[in-house]
């Protein structure tokens, strides 16, 4: 990459992305600007990705290092209950990968922008003798007072989560889908009480909620969703293991009172899995049930720093 | 940096930032959420900051390079006429340089965050074997309708630019003052058309004026305001290249009426120098005019790329 071929890129990126409404302010000026939304709470996420921590070349491409870059931060504004909106792209490209490279990390990540109908707004584009660096700030928009917190999660809940766990890193973790329209089906089917994407593994993740809501939790080890991905030649409590600890799985762990979560048993709203993992207990910590009632400690072992 | 160090970055930074308005959520959310503002307009805008490209170590310390990540993001806003509002903040830390190292960073960005009365709502910390690169997504509001576009500059106008010009890479561009107040006092002054602010050295910021506005400018070569940061060995001529084409300036450069511009002489509403060098005439391109009337093309040579 020279200079003249970021100003290419930029011209590329331009002429790619669709023409935003009239009254947002297109790609190239000092900032992007967005007209006020009434009676809607903006919701911003931002996530870095590094080349060697969160994807290698092979097997990503960089048209999958670019649409993961966008996807991680939908699946932060599903885990709200938000429709996500625009994006800030921010790159720092390996100058010996020159200009074909960066366009195909803008065609993922355009791509999948394209799908869940979020407009590129801005961005920087740099190169340097370093790895590849992409950074996505997204914004989306909750009706007021609706947006769906880690801190609601009450006493008797049940405690849900969507698709099934454990070996994203070895199999979906650069094509998953963000859960946009799963999270705005539940939101629509039920009240739900407090939700976070499985990013950082579900023991981690799901301490999260404890700690904002200040209560406990019981999980049935038996009912977790371990995925098929996992190799059959690990033992069953090794995929336990992964399915609880795995990050990157990137589905929706929620909580709903008990009266909606048996509607969700009676009739699961979504395309996808939908399973009852465990109730939240007034009483601190996270444990784990076995199948003949024996409990133990609930560890988290995550590993995402998101702040 | 390890794992545990990084969640005690978290809660360092959680300490550090001051509690956001009740109605804004903290940090510790999948996204952060801002309410709406009624008859505002949001900005936005992105910086992605690499050690060895934007600064090195030294002459750069760390509290001056998580300094100057939100400072150019300040700038961006400035130029936009707007008011900073709260930041995202991403950063991929030196795995070798240690927890003292990355709350250096965040203290040297918080500082300047709270000198400018904006919140950090949210971030990431990644840990890897490569340099540091912060990333800051700024947010900011406007009056509805009154940002100041690049695209608004007409025959006619008088152009003005903060400050002094060139030798920044040499001296400033680790401390300088992004001109936020001073973008207030002339918005409320006089009318402003077309604003940029001088990242990319004046040559080029002005082109980036002239092509989205379709005007053209002559500028004169004796009233560029040339830094006393440039060597006395340099020629004249060259350090009036310089000052037309060096980065990372961040002085304002703007195009007002000749009305506006005549009072703007007549009393400097700013606590800084202010110089008219120049006018946008209706003849494309961009001339450079020599005290005895030649003129020469201003050529751009410009390096940052944003989008």
């Amino acid at each position: 990459m020279t200079a003249s071929h970021e100003f290419e890129l930029i011209e590329w990126i331009q002429t790619r992305c669709p023409v935003p409404p009239h009254d947002l302010l297109s790609i190239g000026d000092d900032a992007a600007v967005v007209p006020p939304q009434l009676d809607k709470e903006l919701l911003l996420a931002t996530d870095m990705l590094m080349e060697g921590t969160h994807f290698t070349f092979p097997p990503a491409t960089p048209e999958l290092a670019g649409r993961k870059a966008l996807a991680v931060n939908l699946s932060d504004i599903a885990a709200m209950g938000g429709v996500p909106h625009s994006a800030l792209v921010s790159l720092a490209l390996p100058r010996n990968r020159g200009p074909e490279f960066a366009k195909a990390v803008m065609q993922g990540l355009i791509d999948l922008a394209q799908e869940f109908r979020t407009e590129i707004i801005g961005g920087d584009t740099n190169s340097w003798d370093g790895p590849l660096v992409i950074n996505v700030a997204l914004m989306g928009t909750a009706s007021r007072t609706h947006s769906i917190k880690r801190s609601n999660a009450r006493a008797g809940d049940w405690i849900f989560v969507t698709g099934d766990l454990g070996g994203s890193l070895t199999s979906h973790h650069l094509t998953f889908t963000p859960r946009v329209k799963e999270a705005a089906i539940l939101k629509e089917t039920v009240s739900l009480h407090a939700m976070i994407d499985v990013s950082d593994g579900l023991a981690s993740d799901l301490q999260h909620i404890l700690n904002e809501s200040g209560v406990g939790a019981v999980i049935q080890s038996h009912q977790i969703p371990i995925s098929q991905c996992l190799s059959t030649e690990l033992s069953h409590a090794e995929r336990l293991q992964k399915a609880l600890s795995d990050g990157e799985d990137f589905e929706l762990l929620f909580t709903v009172s008990p009266e909606d979560g048996q509607r969700l048993l009676d009739q699961n709203p979504l395309p996808i899995p939908l399973t009852h993992i465990g109730e939240i207990t007034g009483e601190q910590g996270a444990k784990l049930q076995q199948p003949d009632g024996s409990m133990t400690a609930l560890e988290s072992t995550g590993w995402k720093h998101q702040f």
